[in-house]
């Protein structure tokens, strides 16, 4: 007998968590991964709730992991939904509701395709690890992260792991993500002196010194890209003086900047790069630059191997194509777990994600956990 | 007997004529102009309270003017003032109270110079006319603008005028404005496409043109200056978006520029160059960019020639010093009266303007009362 995907998923998105309630999604996976055989903890830290499970022993010389998260973004008014958010609904092949891709599809998948592939015999020999958290959407700073740690603190270990987001823009298996870029926003507060517009000799206008900052940050690209990334991109998010009053010469003023940014910088170059620039202007303007910075993730790349071969082929018998391999997009929790061991990301279509109406085909589901299984089988033959 | 400005300028400060309200003032000087032979006619617009006041017949060969207001900006909290600011307190030869300096003092230098002048025997042949107003500190649409307006209706004219602003930074002479720089405000409102920013692609950041343009305003002078001017100042006043969420590109965002230009420019050329820009840097991102300009004052030049020669003697005569020419400062109501004949501004020293404790020494208002008397007969002569 194996375990439906596609049903699997329904019962999640019945369970209502929106970070960063647990709802009951994980202590549903909790009890069937139990009846399988794995061994389960809950790693909750600081409210945040997070699921571990292992099937084999610990520290297994042979050990495949999946992660994903089961919280999901408030569905907005119930009312816009052609079917309750929380239903799961199965309708002419579709299962609707929250979390329908992002991701309690992908989470269903790979928990329905490890207690198939460990139940079947024989056995495996190794382990298959899941981490499950209850907040990626939110905050993110006691999900995934904590998981990794505790792992470490405790002897778990992974060869390899995929985060099972959803990757692929519009068709099933047209890409799996083989890194992404890091993420970094500093917020720059320009101090001058105040003084009447008339007589800007007797004030220094923070504005001007902030203007010539972000022109210098803003004219030329940060890098030409790397072999497997885009160029980094940086952007002005906000500008902000609230000075009412067109003669006067306001003194302060802030701005923010977000990098997202590839594998030829890091969190530490890029602030000293901005650092640098401010203190310049400092120098050039007499106006103070403060700045801060928040790292909110390092880039990271799997690069091409065996690993990222056997999903590639994996996908592509399944699928019948060839999944191109993409650094693109925002940050995932893959950041998290790209110290630990190799990560790459294959899951669903995205199409939907965070949107009134989200919904999956059954058949999908089925077909990823399918991949899953094969992935599973692969790596252990 | 003569007019005393110094008891006249107690007299007016006891008057709380705090913009809008009249408090007396006009209508204590309406009553001694009267007496001294004056023709006066109360040229009030929307609510604002304005007197005309002509001794001579109207359209004489020979007439010259004086200008100046009665209304005062607000005292603040009174019991930060060691004399009640419209007490008009005499003590130790200072004369206290708000409008001590700007300018009751001056408004009563010249009625009292002028009453002082006409009742000569025998009378001077031509006109003297004063035009005071009371909106001078507040927007200033309806006061010195509607004397001329009404001037110009009603077939009065001047050859010259002067007005009793202080002028002089710091003594009694050193100073006499012959121009003002003119002074415009553009707000530019720069609407792009919001988006993610780790998908900027898909977006169009409002923010980077905005700093573009603004670059390229500030990073040269508009000028050099001119003959009688300093170089013209652009000023960024605000830059304001208000985008709370650092991985988001804002769909709009705001700059407000104020401009102090001299005689190289007009409202007129900056506004064209300033539309030229916003344009440039619109084809160039693909930003929109909404510009609105208000002119609120034209520069303007009284070139130095007989008039100014005329004045600047009888200040040295008086004074011993020689008055520097300037056009520096914010706007004036002279920017009202030049199209209508050449103007200056001579006055007191123009200390403790606007602040509390605002006060005068009785002495130097007297002195001024007797400038402005031998410039009338300088005048006529
Ligand atoms: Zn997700
Ligand atoms: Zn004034």
């Amino acid at each position: 007998m194996t375990t439906d995907a596609a049903d699997l998923t329904a019962r999640l998105i019945r369970c209502p968590s929106v970070t960063p309630q647990e709802g009951g999604a994980l202590t549903l996976l909790d009890g069937l991964l139990r009846d399988a055989g794995f061994h389960t903890v809950r790693v909750d830290r600081a409210g945040t709730p997070n699921l571990f499970a292992r099937w084999g022993e610990r520290g297994a010389a042979r050990s495949f992991g999946f992660n994903g998260h089961t919280d999901v973004v408030p569905p907005g008014d119930p009312a816009s939904w052609t079917h309750p958010p929380f239903s799961g609904a199965l309708v002419d092949g579709m299962i609707w509701g929250r979390g329908a891709t992002d991701m309690k599809s992908g989470v269903a998948a790979f928990v329905a395709a490890a207690i198939d592939f460990v139940t079947r015999t024989p056995p495996p020999e190794g382990a298959v690890i899941l981490t499950i958290t209850g907040d990626e959407e939110g905050v993110s700073r006691d999900g995934t992260i904590a998981l990794m740690d505790w792992m470490r603190e405790t002897g778990e270990r992974m060869d390899a792991c995929i985060v099972g987001e959803p990757s692929n823009p519009e068709v099933m298996g047209e890409m799996i993500k083989i890194g992404r870029r890091g993420s970094l926003t500093a917020t720059f507060t320009a101090i001058g002196k105040q003084g009447h517009a008339a007589y800007p000799h007797r004030a220094n206008n923070p504005l001007h010194a902030l203007v010539r900052l972000l022109a210098g940050l803003t004219a030329q690209p940060l890098d030409e890209g790397t072999g497997h990334f885009d160029p980094s991109g940086l952007q002005v998010t906000t500008i902000d003086c609230g000075n009412p009053a067109s003669n006067v010469i306001p003194e302060k003023a802030t701005a923010v900047v977000n990098i997202r940014f590839n594998d030829s910088h890091s969190g530490d170059s890029l602030t000293a790069m901005l650092r640098e620039r401010a203190a310049a202007v400092e120098a050039e303007t007499g106006v103070r630059m403060n700045v801060e910075v928040f790292v909110s993730g390092e880039s990271f790349l799997t690069a091409p191997g065996p690993f990222v071969d056997m999903v590639q082929g994996v996908v592509a018998e399944s699928t019948g194509m060839r999944p191109v391999l993409s650094t693109s997009g925002g940050t995932s929790d893959a950041r998290f777990i790209k110290d630990h061991c190799p990560v790459l990301e294959f899951g669903l279509v995205g199409a939907f994600m965070h949107q009134v109406d989200e919904r999956v085909p059954a058949d999908q589901v089925r077909q990823l956990k399918d991949i899953y299984q094969a992935i599973l089988t692969r790596y252990f033959a």
